[in-house]
């Protein structure tokens, strides 16, 4: 037997250097393992909680499913899909409502967070958050979407049975949580049918990639982000804006965040011995930032310039993109399928 | 045009007198009106909201497929379905959870009704009720498929584009919020989409079936309450054994309530002259209650022993309802999938 990965992402924006070192490159490796069966989507419904704009839905499925394909993700190795080409996904979102607790949901942590933001209450305070959601002005609404965000996002891992699921600290909760409605559901009908699912870091840690402002790690906020898809000259122009300090003033000074940042990103991308270089040239106080940036996008461009180069000739195939979308659809839909129909099976539901 | 009715009940029990004069002889005469293009559903997935039981889910579904049509309904004249056979009500659930409120949801009375007594809170306090549910023992879970409860029957009724909804005081509330959300996403989305339902009255003030208990409405309370299928001596027994009081002691007195119940039962079902009959009997303080209650279940005999004979029958042909369920399905598939299909568009989702 082998063991199922799934893995989905949000279609909220381009693919950043982050998310290619923190999961796609990952994603790319585990497919070529004959022990894995790999499931990755396209999480458009996910999306829909914070970001329901008609202009740009399908703009950013196509963008992420052409991101994916550039990366070497392969429709032939992997089942690669969109989340809403599989409608077994909804029903067995509602079906497991039933089976949730409101409190459960709004007690996670990532719920209270996004919701925060939403009503743009500043305090972390838990009751002024819940105040805010229930009893509050009702033209600041936080969405029943946004609350059964974890109902979903279980429903997108059960449904498929999966063993490992690739997660970051952001999103260990809500395995947990799919780990006890999967509990829940098993008891609740007296069944053994779910197994828990455990989150997979590819043998080691994961990596985190930084960002070019100075602090935290790589995001899509404006000037902090490489994306995959960037042309030489905006990727060269936005290493080159990263932040720095005034550069050491005495021999082997500890590094300032915004430097150590740009070390690390040089560690991912670069060569041992170029990496060994700068350290060398930062100890002695002859560290020129410039170099260091200069090499560093050379170093990223070796990366991302084939992953866009593809991307461009992929993103003109309207009928391999038609062909892959579908048959990733026909595979999700098939193990997806079974899964709801056992689902139904075990709650009850009968055909005439 | 013809305007289009939807109406659905949950399948947790058998149908009783109030179902049956309350709104399912107004099925039956509107299915009659070529006026109208009816839909009646059986509404299992709600029914999940509050009794998830396995061992009864499929028989209480088919219990009422089969008092439908021993009550009338015709599958060739109204679309008859079952709510879990039709996929496009849960995927366009996930949808319009997308655009509903937390706050709105959790302020129904209903849902804050049916939460009390989930959680058995004895108080009426906003605040009590809604600590329990978000702080409290998740041993005792409102489940988030009961707080969505709303937008369900807004989809049910929106998907089928619906004009009217014949639905009680305890259903305005749902009516009101299906039609917040109906302007909600027109207006989120720029467009005239859906038409705001209105409730259905028949033409006249429905009529509220009393129970047997002696006060209150009939409902599915022990002792209170006439099943459509109850058998000859179950049902004399039970309206025999209803609640009266020592009989009038001067002429003209005004009537106690449980007195008062048996005329208004004995108004539905009988003919105006034994009404008039008894109601001389009661006022020159002759009448036995015995009479009366004898003369009552031999009239509402005369309603339901033909209902119940053509359950029986029903009941036992296979073939029929697997006929009439698959119908139904198709039937309701083809409007749901063409209002799923637009709503998607409109939503920004595109085919590849």
């Amino acid at each position: 037997m082998k063991e199922i990965v799934v893995s989905g992402i949000r279609s909220t924006g381009n693919l950043h250097l982050g998310n290619y070192y923190g999961a796609l490159r990952n994603f790319v490796k585990m497919q070529e393992e004959s022990k894995y069966n790999s499931y990755f989507f396209i999480a458009d419904l996910h999306a829909l909680t914070t970001h329901p704009d008609p202009k740009t839905l399908h703009e950013n499925v196509r963008n992420i499913l052409c991101e994916y394909l550039a990366a070497g993700l392969d429709p032939e190795k992997s089942t690669l899909f969109v989340q809403s080409d599989v409608p077994e996904i909804s029903e067995m979102y509602l079906l497991m409502n039933m089976h949730v607790g409101i409190g459960e949901l709004m007690r996670t942590a990532s719920f209270k967070d996004k919701a925060r933001k939403q009503l743009g209450i500043k305090t972390n305070n838990d009751e002024d958050i819940e105040h805010e959601i229930i009893g509050g002005n009702s033209n600041k609404r936080v969405n029943a979407g946004l609350l059964t965000y974890p109902t979903l996002m279980a429903v997108d891992i059960l449904i498929q049975h999966a063993n490992y699921v690739p997660v970051g600290k952001d999103q260990e909760q809500h395995l947990e949580l799919t780990r006890r409605f999967a509990r829940r559901f098993n008891s609740t009908y007296g069944v053994e049918y779910f197994t828990e699912p455990q989150n997979f870091n590819f043998g080691s840690d994961p990596i985190k990639v930084p960002g070019l402002d100075g602090s935290g790690k790589m995001g899509k906020s404006e000037g902090n982000c490489v994306y995959l898809v960037d042309d030489e000259k905006t990727l060269r122009k936005k290493i080159m804006r990263a932040v720095t300090d005034e550069g050491p003033q005495v021999p082997n000074s500890p590094k300032a965040e915004p430097v150590e940042n740009l070390f690390t990103l040089l560690k991912i991308v670069s060569a041992p011995d170029t990496v060994a270089y700068f350290e060398e040239k930062y100890n002695t106080c002859e560290i020129r930032y410039g170099d260091l940036k200069k090499q560093l996008a050379e170093d990223i461009l070796k990366v991302t310039l084939p992953i866009r180069e593809r991307f461009l000739e992929i993103q003109n195939d309207e009928a391999y993109l038609a062909r892959v979308v579908k048959m990733g659809a026909e595979k999700a839909r098939e193990s997806a399928s079974k899964t709801l129909r056992e689902v139904r099976e075990i709650m009850g539901f009968k055909p005439f």
